[in-house]
């Protein structure tokens, strides 16, 4: 076999079917967030407004997390120089876990490289130690949970997305001893539509299931400490194990999972992608632990976050722009063609100097490419105006549709 | 099902079998490596002399790159908040590739949030979208390469270690117009031995196979510039790829995959571990830029830990202590029983301030356990005559077997 040849037909591929990914060059500018500088393939650099990040706080320029992440650097140095348990446990990952833990109100929580590890770790220790599991994944999981369900080896049963019915019935099929899991997300990112989770719940406890709630998107935004929505629902308790990022309101990187003490020592202890990985660096778990106690402690940061989020829906719609009605702070913008999308994304680069990714398969299915618009409380209602009324005028020169926008 | 009594179990089963771990909470000092604080379990903090981290030239306290990453710090904050092709590719991304692509001589290179997330990333996609393909690991390869081996679905054939002839026998059962990847490493973790680079490079050509070469716990240490085995050896040409770590001898976090520009583009969009995971944090990649650079410019400091190595070698040696006889930088005391090796590190931690990890199973076979100690340029004749006297004590007191030392 020709393996250039294949390689080359898997590109061309991509790039006939318009979902080709070209990376934008970004250098953020600690203090004048969403502004960043874009350096064009040209060479040429200019300043742009970023309108796709998940940063959804700032807490990336926060100047506490800042101090904290230089304070830990000058202490500890940069990386851990080992696993977790060869010579790369520190004070700073002890202390991050323990404030997780609490802030979840759990007995323990356990730290990982990013949230797609904790996913793939979590879900795929459980299912392979469990003789017999059974998982029931909402239809539109993240990659990580599926990837970690996969790994698992467990029977895997889809239930329709946020359908606790379905869940209850293909539940009702699986013998009453095997053992349980129901894993589903809070805020679904591309969509931000949010789980009945006191309902999957109700479900989940009639099958004597384990319930694991994916709140990567919804940590450090909901809740009276920013826990989430379980915490803004009063279910966390429910939950026998909740999942978060320290990549996205917490402004670092990094991912974890928080539960029953005896769940989290077995999932440390037997995880291969938690054993076999160097530690993330302790300024990293010490910058995280000052973005987690600032969020706590600073709710109108979320309420300013949700009020521009439901200013910019608004002026979406006046102006007739496909702006989904979503619970959550995540403005999906239908526009159902990747070509269409790609080539909207670029014009706003190009000609109006703001930055929106287009959203393509396999992130989202085919026909419902979009834009995905994050607004910040750093977004001024000049930065809003500006973004409305370029995306009016292409929207106009280009005539999309609609789509399935609300 | 009592699920509660099953992960006790399992917990049980661990502690039964001595390969239950403890993880030891470190705090390091920037400058004073490899001293570090240990806080332990019972509250109280004591200096220990830390000789079991792949921070192998002790770059993680190095002041260029802790000055790199506060710089980068106060320039562009903390995470990117975002995917690689969702706002988070960075200008400091970019340019580390360029870097690593040029240490290792390759067209392009492609960087992950860890060495374990590249193995399973490139390795995982590669033998996925080659139809028919057959991927020819080592019986040594490391978890994070057979995980990615696993995740491809592609026919695996394990070749005995380092053993030319056994993959020659193997690739020659396979249809020849099957695409073909051989795996495999140069530094063995646990043993300290290395491959003949050539030899299998000989083979895999024979027999038109891709080959990838995992090199992170050489990157750094080997070769004129630092870029490993392959470059001292003269043969990184015949690698199709090379991957590396930023977090062993380049003291920071991270993993990297080297190639030609076509595969890294694929791997680049096709890897869902690599597309749906936050990127690594800008000032990360700068401080691994500027250690990629540090190491290139000063092989006296790979000398220096070679001498290092060689020293402690001899001294356990004279001491009549099984130090295996790796042509490495890794030098692996055989202990062989999981309950005296944990019992070995546990003495010299109370009693000698010295923190050497005990290596049981799964990261070793059962019965091999061992100390692995990695001496850097760092560690003074001192700090080598206080562990020799220390393991001489414990092993009278002890009473352990040679085991297969040499």
């Amino acid at each position: 076999m020709d393996l250039n040849a294949r390689f080359q037909a898997l590109i061309s591929d991509m790039k006939l079917e318009g979902r080709y990914r070209t990376f934008i060059e970004l250098e953020r500018i600690a203090g004048a967030f969403p502004t960043a500088l874009w350096h064009a393939p040209d060479g040429r650099q200019r300043r742009v407004t970023v309108w796709c990040s998940n940063d959804y706080l700032g807490m990336g320029q926060n100047p506490e997390v800042l101090a904290a992440m230089h304070h830990s650097l000058d202490l500890s140095g940069a990386g851990t120089g080992g696993t977790r348990n060869i010579s790369g446990t520190n004070r700073q990952h002890v202390a991050l876990e323990a404030a997780l833990a609490d802030l979840h109100d759990k007995e323990s929580a356990l730290i990982f490289t990013s949230g797609w590890i904790s996913n793939l770790a979590a879900l795929g220790t459980l299912g392979r130690v469990l003789p017999g599991c059974a998982i029931f994944s909402d239809a539109l999981n993240h990659n990580s949970m599926i990837e970690g369900i996969r790994r698992s080896g467990a029977e895997r049963f889809i239930f329709r997305h946020n359908d606790a019915a379905h869940l209850d019935e293909l539940m009702s099929q699986v013998a009453p001893d095997r053992p349980k899991i129901v894993a589903f997300e809070s805020v679904y990112s591309m969509d931000g539509d949010i789980a009945p989770i006191a309902t999957l719940c109700d479900v989940a406890d009639k099958h004597g299931a384990i319930t694991y709630l994916d709140e990567v998107h919804a940590v450090g935004l909901y809740g009276a400490r920013g826990a989430g929505v379980a915490e803004r629902d009063g279910v966390a308790h429910r939950l026998t194990l909740i999942e978060g990022t320290l990549a996205k309101a917490f402004g670092v990187m990094g991912g974890y999972v928080a539960g029953p003490a005896l769940i989290m020592d077995v999932i440390r202890s037997m995880a291969d992608s938690f054993i076999f990985t160097t530690s993330l660096c302790p300024h990293l778990a010490a910058g995280a632990l000052a973005a987690v106690q600032h969020v706590a402690s600073h709710p109108e940061e979320r309420a300013a976050q949700a009020r521009n989020v439901a200013k910019l829906r608004g002026l979406l719609q006046q102006a007739g722009i496909p702006a989904m009605d979503s619970p959550s702070h995540i403005l999906p913008v239908m526009v159902g063609d990747a070509h269409l999308c790609k080539r909207t994304s670029d014009l706003l680069l190009a000609e109006h100097n703001i930055y929106v990714q287009p959203i393509n398969y396999p992130t989202v299915p085919r026909g419902t490419e979009r834009l995905r618009i994050t607004a910040t409380p750093f977004h001024t209602e000049a930065h809003m105006r500006a973004l409305v009324d370029a995306l009016a005028t292409i929207r106009r020169d280009l005539g999309w549709m609609p789509g399935r926008a609300a």
